[in-house]
């Protein structure tokens, strides 16, 4: 077991990582929110089995329990939804101490952390990811949000969970195809924080991919430490410091968009972002071709995707990223490396060098 | 010109309060948000006519406006009004400077404010209150957010304003009985907070009642001065301190809930709430018969009712107030009066005394 703490004055907490052990939620909650005495489960039609499992080990430990299932996949991430997590707290009779206790990935943790946020002005919030990308990313930080038709993520509060509780055996149940998304964020701190990390992960690709339990336990918990070193900098993303975790996301974001959600998972639109990234770099002299071909290498050893599918018009994908709310004023801006474990912001990027990026495919 | 101070670290920012000067807003804005290159203006029906003139201002100082009307009433508190804002702000191309700049009572500082706290995470927000009640409480301390079906600002979020910029003579508009509703707000704070405040309204209630330039100035300055001592020793009410501002509410609340939205104005329905919260008191011996009388007097030299209407259920009323969150695991509280200038909180108020207030109509 290890123990990531996130340190931000009042409002800090614990990541707890556990190899497994599904009754530990109950006692973890307890301990983190000694005043609740109601929680609410939220989770999806994928994560129901884990969720009726945390319920019980909640209910074993005193708390009066609800329970709320979403529909699996990004459009739950919507008003609807958010309704009715509103009306489960309601008919909870859910008081300023109930805990909302998400069980399931990033956009459980989005929409419930959302509901916590703006319920009562506040519910305390605990994480419990169960996909690779929430584990290491989505349940660490206090983003919390839904999307509007127009944007992803366009609707949202900042509000940090009380704990985060991560049980690594419940990747078991998690498709090959979602388990390997969620490794694009991984490769993603090795880029922008941490080469020897990266070494790390271009050293033990093979055990990553099948899931060996110290290969997991070591690149869950390094990449919360580093997720939280940045999120301690710059809790609300306002000194730009925490800007640097969105390397990839500006293209990614597009890809999300004008895709339509769904053709890609959101690590599948990192990884292709992460490497139009590089490319944008490239071409703007601040990186050389052995930093994008190790980038590409490791990308492809984890099975990630490289290159956006070619039906995507160029335009439309230009028109989504100058709205992107990274943009301040409709200027092109880019988190991009300047070597492996560095990155900057990028002000006024030249658009016919992204377009070049974007067109060779 | 009066200016008070919110001291809350970071979130500082300043009311001012002017008897009259509509051009003021453009400038205001821009000087407490420098990095402001566009702005959504928000009103309601009523206040579209001021709305206009602020964006005329705005427009003025060099900023590109967005304009949003909703319906005018408390059911625009809902997600469907969030949801046209958010369209509206996607439509302006918001950035995370856009400002948010409400333009009306606490209807539309409550909506467009929650607007301002959920989109993109985060909003600057400048509150340009027109009512009485939105003048002296709504617009300062940060509250925001819409309507449950079953509750009153169920949803929402604390979201400190940028600035909040008070015209007087945008109650020239006002009808009288929304005037004297606000008027409640201010009797409040003299009971919970300020004895010599109290008098003072004792003793021009007739030059208030008048809407007396001098009289308007004294008590919206002293108002937000007192609500702005409140909110920085309690900012998110964690502490318990902020919950004297609920003096009267936990009846109130219940009144407007069973009522329907719209029976009663806000303010009316705290005027009744705050005379049977001094009468629970009353019985419950903290206070004597003189206290209740002082209360009743004022309030009714403020022509604002006293009693509640007689068809509501007591046990309808009795259910909404256990549920009320300011209630913590079902138990009934209430902030109720030690003397003129002083409130605490009780817990455990013995449900017999409550009902007999209730019924004693
Ligand atoms: N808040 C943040 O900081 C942040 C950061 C990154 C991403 N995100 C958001 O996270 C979302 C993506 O998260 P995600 O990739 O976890 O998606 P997800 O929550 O949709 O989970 C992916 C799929 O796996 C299923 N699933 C989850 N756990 C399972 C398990 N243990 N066994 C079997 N199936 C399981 C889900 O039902 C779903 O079908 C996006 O909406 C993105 O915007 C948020
Ligand atoms: N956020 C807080 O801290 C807080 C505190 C107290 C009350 N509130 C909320 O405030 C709301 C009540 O506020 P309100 O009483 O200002 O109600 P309101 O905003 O509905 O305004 C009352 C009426 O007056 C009209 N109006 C407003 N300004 C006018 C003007 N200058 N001339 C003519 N007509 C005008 C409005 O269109 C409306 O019909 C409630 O929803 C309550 O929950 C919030
Ligand atoms: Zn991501
Ligand atoms: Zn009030």
């Amino acid at each position: 077991m290890n123990t990531v703490r996130v340190n931000l004055g009042s409002r800090s907490y614990d990541i707890v990582i556990t190899p497994g052990d599904p009754a530990g939620i109950g006692p973890f909650v307890r301990s983190v929110l000694r005043k609740a005495s109601t929680a609410l489960v939220v989770c999806d039609a994928n994560t129901q089995a884990h969720g009726r499992a945390a319920e019980a080990t909640l209910a074993a430990s005193g708390l009066r329990t609800g329970f709320a299932t979403v529909p699996a996949g990004e459009p739950s991430k919507s008003m609807e939804q958010l309704a009715k997590l509103y009306d489960a707290l309601y008919d909870l009779a859910a008081d300023r101490s109930t805990a909302v206790v998400a069980v399931g990935g990033g956009v459980i943790g989005d929409l419930a952390g959302f509901a916590a946020a703006s319920y009562n002005r506040g519910l305390p919030l605990v994480m419990v990811p169960t996909t690779s990308l929430s584990m290491v990313d989505s349940s660490v930080g206090g983003k919390t949000g839904i999307n509007h038709p127009k944007g992803k993520n366009l609707i949202g509060a900042f509000h940090q969970p009380a704990g985060v509780w991560i049980d690594l055996s419940y990747l078991d149940t998690l498709p090959e195809r979602e388990f390997l998304s969620g490794l694009a964020e991984v490769v993603k701190y090795g880029v922008i924080l941490d080469a020897d990390f990266f070494a790390y992960l271009e050293a033990n690709a093979a055990e990553i991919r099948a899931r060996a339990p110290q290969a997991l336990m070591h690149i869950v918990s390094r990449s919360c430490r580093l997720k939280a070193d940045v999120v301690e900098k710059d809790e609300h993303e306002t000194t730009g410091l925490r800007a640097v975790l969105n390397y990839g996301h500006t293209f990614a974001h597009a890809f999300e968009t004008c895709g339509g959600y769904g053709t890609l998972l959101h690590g599948e639109a990192v990884a292709i972002g992460m490497e139009c990234a590089a490319r944008l770099a490239q071409k703007m002299e601040l990186i050389g071709a052995d930093f994008v071909a190790r980038q590409t290498k490791l990308l492809q050893a984890l099975a990630l995707p490289i290159v956006p599918p070619a039906q995507w018009r160029t335009d439309e994908l230009i028109a989504v990223m100058r709205r992107d709310k990274k943009a301040v004023g409709g200027q092109m801006r880019f988190i991009l490396p300047t070597r492996i474990g560095e990155v900057k912001l990028f002000d006024n990027v030249p658009e016919p060098l992204v377009r070049a990026v974007l067109e060779s495919r």
